[in-house]
């Protein structure tokens, strides 16, 4: 059994991620972490957990930590899985950082978007960026994975195929992205009232959003040189699910078999990626509490252009889901394992 | 493993019949009965289930259906298991009936609320009433199980212990329960569209809902006696989710402790019903996707009355969850298997 | 005209005022109050009121106040206005009250149920409970209206004329009330956040609610003597509204049409009182955006109780729309003042 | 008084309509026409209006509706209100068409993206396209308005000034746009059944919905050529609302501060359309149950593209409002009569 340990635990991510935990084989949970509940029961944070989950909330002591425990999760604030991690760290236990830290090559662009100074920066390099289907074998027998963010991941399985082939000019890339409200955390805001989100929708960070220079970086190195694009993040009144519809110039007249080809070529063999049939639109619900992603593009002849669409579950394979499934890649599981949970509907 | 078909495999509870069996490491789907999509692929029925189910909606045809199957799911309105049901075919497979056919014993009470005629009268002694934690010896070995509605079992085991135990007279119960939309059905009507349902909260079937005559028949066996009560449905928008609140007279002078024990006595053992601890009111968003019934109750000394609460999924425990729980029993496996995942929030 | 100042004019209460005020042809907002926003522009606060709203949220200076406003709406938290209000204050202006401090004529019990001292019991006498369809008459000219809780005017509406003409049991009185969330405030609560919230209902306050005592001294008024019932609220994910189901004893062999008629004796011309027409279940969503309270009601034979139901919006007739009536009485303007508006669907 | 008529009057664009006229201090309602519920009681199908409309639904008589109305407001799918109107009707009284049937110049357009044959293609000329801020005085004393789509018109309104002053290049315009779910009508759909849209985001209709060549033309009138551009909507899962996030290739370096003068060149005048301050995002919330437009736009200085937003009610400003508002132009009434209230909030 791979014991793990969490470092945020009581935010949704790190629910989900003891949810996801508690339902695989090879796995058990070994520690709780969370600063804002020390000393409280778990299943008194979270209800549903309540007869299933027996243990109290604890501190981040790393050190602890690497010591009982085979891999960590941070599920933290930016900043605060670098304030941690160290060789010592590092030769004790893996590391699976869902938070930002260690995503972005660049350490002078992550400071830029961020506003924080990165507290580890040596460990950047080693660092693997956790897309598992596009990183996989650099996942295997890592020390330190960057879990990438939800938007990102949604992003960037939806245009890969697209970018990788030539299919689409990335200086055209537009990605319009809408999310539900765990996106936006746990913590106690008026903005994030049930009565503000219920009933509106609105876009955020408009042009400046913190997932922006992520997918640039991987859509970068899937054309070999950088780029700039669009993101727009969207809040929607629902609890989870992203969808992003990206808007690409084609360099070409392509069809809509030759498109699809292209998607099947990468995503064919892939667990959890899900190539629709032609003229069905991703949807969230259809996603919802799997790993799934499901893409789909459509070609418009009058402007050349191509809408490709994608959909997960922010909480699954926007977060924890891939991080158990990095988590598998890790230790030489098969990838699905304890993900293999049907998306539940309604 | 379990040969199982399911008539109405395409409504909410026959869809979420299928999600639970292919998460079931003993049963296998061998017929997608949907007299509404005949021919058509189940995954483009139901997205979710795109490259997991592989398989064509079929016709409700009975013969072979008990050839090929072990066990039969009928997820179908009123009447229709009572029709298709005869000794040949229970003599070749087990039927568990999610519709109220075989539910109530008195088939006058049933004909009178239900407003058609019973077509199979004769198995009605036979059928087992299937709230597993009531009936589970009857349920193991028998051929008929007519499982619970969802309203139904909410009630009832939130007040079960209670009435069994004379802590409330039975003549002074009112249960003011409140439902998610999926209760309602998948057919297209203007009163479940999204705009009808969004913002509303209403009661229906006020003093006339079916469930009323089946939670007085099981309560009255509780108590031993004939008992009326008040059954009010409320219609409340969100999808999954059944709460029961309910008042009844106090007998004597109990304190908290007392009747918590009452609880325990019934429940403190039980896999899938979670009594919870002193003050905290069960809420559905803590048993979503799960097979939990969470039970609560509060004594109030200035009226003499207790609030007893109980939650549940209606999908799950009010519906499939509790009807693969019969299964299990029936075919004497563990009565957990394939339930085993926790509530998923949010 | 008349010139209103708002204390406590950035909660939800408090907006809903602003909003119908704006529309209200003889009355003006003088002073936006606000302690959490002082200086802040109150349409940076609530964004449907900007180009429409030009004015800064101001502190809360009571002299300064009673100069310049006809009329002082405190949509504050309990204590406040008590701790506000004096003869001199009194003698210059009219308050008008939508915290509880004046509703609950036995000081000792609202220091019991609410848990505070109160800082001016001796206007208690001389507040006005400001039910408009019962009190009409006191409110008129009056310096001091208590304007009643959301809850308390659905549950005293719904209930008055069973009561007050004893076709029901006092003591056998049930109330139970569903609430959307904008009546649980603006303030920012880990419990009030969407993704909490939303696809979850849940009893709260059960046995222990304030407006209990309320509820019970005006329909004790009614009946003539002191009486305890039960309440239990529950929280709806919706933004408005309050439906209230009620359970009484019938003390007689009422038909359907004398209970209707002793509704129309009551309600029959009042203007924000509609007695539904039989077998019409009160919804939210018929009276929302509006000052309306919807009630109707269904004899149960079986168990000889009555099931009484009302719905209103609680920022509306639960709050700020029965405060413009309250003010409407007291300046001797026809009472629909302002009010008109139908309700908004869907 | 202006007498009304309303054929198409129980969808949600014909209620509403109903819900402003009943406001309208100058027009009066003399016809609910309804072929689905005719001789059916008005405040039967919407429970909101009970007590406040006392009419019955009626079937479609142009003839006699022409006699007793001076404007019908037809609120109908497409194709009804072309088969409708001639010469004779037109000479007796005003027509505002909710349709699409007079909304594109050239018929060949219409009739390939809306698949049916033009009954009354000789009045497409005299029509005028009813987008109040932009075709004003044409509108005032026309016989038929056009009134525009609600997409159409927040999409129009949106980018209006950024194309008519060349800030951007028109073939690089894309609208990605979401809708609350009342823009799918009324009809009894499984896909707009709550379950189905709730907890859901899903674009529809990609690279072929039937606004986009009403979005061309106005535009194209705007830079004076004709125009094609990506538009996708997206259902959401709320009552009201829609959100346009546009995104073009600048055509210059502009500043905000150049931009956000053009804006208010256009629109700094009008009543209805508010140009937000810097750095706020529209949200639907903010303009639900008015007449409101906001709209407000960001520079993206690395990729040279500005994305400006717009947010409407889609069934006031994207339906039954701008109607009111060209009834008003059309007979000569203060532009804003009728349609004051401000937005409504939560």
């Amino acid at each position: 059994m791979i014991k793990a340990g969490i470092i945020g635990s009581t935010g949704y991510a790190g629910q989900e991620l003891v949810r996801l935990l508690l339902g695989h084989p090879e796995a058990e949970i070994v520690w709780y972490g969370s600063r804002s509940y020390i000393g409280k029961k778990y299943d008194q944070v979270f209800g549903n957990l309540f007869e299933i989950v027996d243990a109290a909330c604890m501190d981040d002591n790393m050190e602890e930590l690497a010591q009982r425990a085979d891999v960590i999760f941070t599920a933290t604030p930016q900043g605060l899985c670098a304030s941690l991690v160290n060789e010592d760290i590092l030769s004790k236990v893996k590391i699976i950082d869902l938070s930002a830290d260690f995503r972005i090559k660049d350490v002078s662009v992550y400071e830029k978007w961020y506003g924080i100074e990165h507290k580890a920066p040596s460990f950047i390099e080693e660092a693997v960026y956790g897309l598992c289907e596009i990183n996989r074998e650099k996942i295997r027998n890592c020390r330190l994975v960057a879990n990438p963010g939800c938007y990102t991941t949604c992003s960037i399985l939806t245009l890969y195929p697209l970018v990788k082939e030539g299919v689409i000019d990335p200086d055209s890339i537009i990605i319009d992205a809408k999310s539900g409200t765990s996106g936006a955390g746990r913590g106690a805001k008026v903005n994030n009232l049930y009565c503000e989100v219920n009933e509106n929708i609105k876009a955020y960070g408009v042009a400046t959003h913190r997932h922006t220079p992520e997918i640039e970086e991987q859509l970068g190195y899937a054309c070999g040189r950088e780029i700039v694009l669009n993101f727009t993040p969207h809040l929607v009144p629902m609890n989870r699910g992203i969808l992003v519809t990206a808007y690409g110039n084609l360099t070409g007249d392509y069809t809509d078999a030759q498109i699809r080809a292209i998607y099947q070529k990468y995503y064919g063999k892939e667990r959890f990626v899900r190539v629709l049939e032609e003229g069905i639109a991703p949807e969230t619900r259809w996603v919802e509490g799997s790993n799934y992603t499901d893409v789909n593009f459509r070609i418009d002849p009058r402007t050349k252009r191509v809408i490709a669409m994608g959909a997960l579950d922010n909480l699954v394979k926007g977060a924890a889901g891939q991080a158990v499934q990095n988590m598998n890649l890790v230790f030489g599981l098969p990838e699905e394992t304890g993900l293999k949970q049907p998306p539940m509907f309604p």
